[in-house]
């Protein structure tokens, strides 16, 4: 007889509706028969390790609606990543308490965990129904029109970049403005939104999916700051040089991996600086300002898309669909329907997992430094509604009267 | 005969609301029958140098009603501080434009520019009010209960340390979060307002009020680590040693001064990397993170508090009242007259300008890493209605099963 057990987890990086797809899975999970209890793992999967489990089914309604709303991962994360001896560990505690359901609910490296995890639970011949459900601000799922998460962060830097171009305005000089994404650069495009004339910054953006030089990179900024009397650029902490190198890492002194071997990008401002430091000494530009807008883009509290609400939530409740619906495992994809429109399907597992989408070439403009006009459509539905806008004063110029000569 | 002209100029940093000032002062104005034209200059003083001059009465009032509600200065600001042959320059054009009322709005360093102005009008005995509006996000005008500006950047700063700390619970790390304030601790000293559990970070918050220690400073770490597993930090740009030195300077090759004589804080990551790499190296923690604010504190749309704008809004218009109906000069100066209410009132310009308040002792806890019940009372009617809020699942432990030793 089914234990009626399902176990829901959050892994990597947290996002602004991450919780919005755990409340999904748990409200959602409460309406079927079957299903008598909904737990959730602190950590991800560290927590299934050490058997640190709350139990869902006794929160209120009221309190999950809340914690929807909520950024950052209710339950807690991890870097984890599991080996052979780790899922072993993992079934353990499944088989111990009798789960027939896992929700994992992240990126890539989640995903690719879902899939050890599913292939360890065939291999020793335990029913679990394993469901992985995309989140990431990077926006570097396959198989995906995009991923939870990725339109409010999205919508935070688009909002940034349009103060920070005003503010440059006020104030002439170069900025520059780092953006999460380590091989994706959704993000960091993200940034041309925040642009409403057509003198408005950012007036160069560089992507993860060009080479960046250094050399072209000084020559771009003199021509912008020689048009525009100022400068406004969105960089990637990603950008690397020919040979694949991270600009960042040729500062930075000590390099730290996390457990899936990546290189640490983010929390540090070496990039922006080092970037604002060739401005200066290279083109004699006296105001330059460079921010790295580090966490604030994936927790700030209070910016968020509708859009991305509301699908963070449905992609949950359709894991949960699919889990008790359909006969095998897998990733939950998000399908762009209409203009604006999307449905959901379910994607074998080894067809997301630890693989990255980068941006498409259509999106990227021939220049390198900007994006198209088919990225701005395919991102504006996305930052959802209310948008903040910014407005000018029209130019009624006054005479003047000194006649200096 | 009165030529009904009066100039209005924006000074210093931008804020979120000082359009409202702006616009407030130009709505007012055309108010008052005697106002025939009301003239903007591009960048603060500098504009009036150059007679770079926006007629404003020609704006219709939707227009400048959008422009209000976008941050940034609408008509650009400049550091430009006018010596006296800088004065007797602009003395020059606004006779020659026979403007009669001249509005400042800027913050220690703008006022001061308002009274020497004031004065040299006064010796050339030149018939001109000239009015200062106050404004800064630092909070640090003496003779008001705040200042336009500061609460919209409180707000963004407690919302993303709210954020922060999220994002620090879900994965336990060290987290460094450098806010924006060179002398006055206010806006860093926001980041509590972020907090909302006990256990809720910033677990330490350093402000410019007091000597910065290094040695403390790992000691005091290293303890909210280990009593909280993790730790989030908000720490002032304006930190120093006993001798006054900037902390960050510590690490800067090159300092920049502005005009003012005033060192580059902002758009440098140096002083968080340089905290974190001491973390690292000292505590031999392995997850530390610093986030540099920057220009989003000032200029990021759509955080912005409500009161802020009411507020921004009014000190423009008292201002054209009491230069319209007063006899001098002055800064107008916001008093709290209730929980939460306040009027406003004139100041004399010496009794503002080039002064800069900082922290009162009663908002500072005696162990200098935390702020008081009387700042958060102080602080919370100042950013306004719709705060985001942060809610936590409820801890309903599941029993174990592993029975492991």
């Amino acid at each position: 007889m089914p234990s009626g057990k399902i176990l829901v987890a959050q892994g990597g990086g947290p996002t602004a509706v991450i919780n919005q797809s755990l409340v999904g899975v748990t409200l959602e999970a409460r309406r079927f028969r079957s299903v008598e209890r909904v737990y959730g793992a602190w950590h991800g999967v560290r927590g299934i390790i050490n058997e640190d489990f709350v139990d869902l089914t006794q929160e209120t309604s009221h309190n999950l609606e809340m914690v929807a709303n909520t950024p950052s991962s209710a339950l807690g994360s991890t870097r984890d990543k599991p080996d052979m001896k780790y899922c072993q560990e993992i079934f353990e505690v499944l088989r111990a308490h009798e789960i027939e359901h896992f929700f994992y609910i992240g990126g890539n490296d989640s995903s690719d965990t879902v899939r050890i995890v599913s292939l360890e639970a065939q291999k020793a011949n335990y029913p679990l129904r394993c469901i992985h459900i995309p989140k990431t601000i990077d926006n570097d799922l396959v198989g995906n029109d995009h991923t939870p998460g990725f339109p409010s962060a999205a919508r935070f830097v688009a909002q940034a970049f349009a103060g920070a171009n005003l503010d440059n305005a006020s104030l002439p000089g170069v900025y520059v403005g780092v953006v999460m994404g380590r091989h994706a650069g959704f993000l960091t495009a993200a940034s041309a939104l925040g642009k409403k004339f057509p003198d408005d910054g950012p007036h160069l953006i560089y992507l993860p999916e060009r080479t960046f030089v250094v050399d072209k990179f000084l020559a771009d900024v003199k021509q912008a700051y020689e048009r525009f009397g100022r400068c406004v650029i969105a960089v990637s902490e990603g950008i690397h040089d020919e040979s694949g190198a991270p600009i960042a890492t040729l500062l930075a002194k000590d390099v730290e991996r996390d457990a899936h071997g990546n290189v640490q990008l983010s929390g540090t401002g070496a990039l922006a600086d080092l970037l604002c430091e060739e401005i200066k000494s290279k083109l004699k530009i006296k105001r330059v300002r460079g921010d790295t807008f580090g966490y604030l883009q994936r927790s700030f509290i209070g910016c968020v898309s509708d859009v991305d609400q509301r699908e963070a939530r449905e992609v949950g409740e359709k894991a949960v669909q699919y889990a008790m619906w359909g006969e095998r495992d897998g990733s939950v994809a998000i399908k762009r329907t209409g203009f604006y429109s999307v449905d959901y399907e379910l994607l074998p597992l080894e067809a997301v997992a630890g693989k990255t989408r980068t941006m498409e070439d259509e999106f990227i403009a021939p220049s390198g430094t900007d994006i198209t006009d088919a990225f701005r459509l395919y991102l504006r539905p996305l930052v959802g509604s209310k948008m903040p806008d910014a407005f000018r004063l029209r130019f009624n110029p006054v005479p003047k009267r000194m006649n200096r000569g």
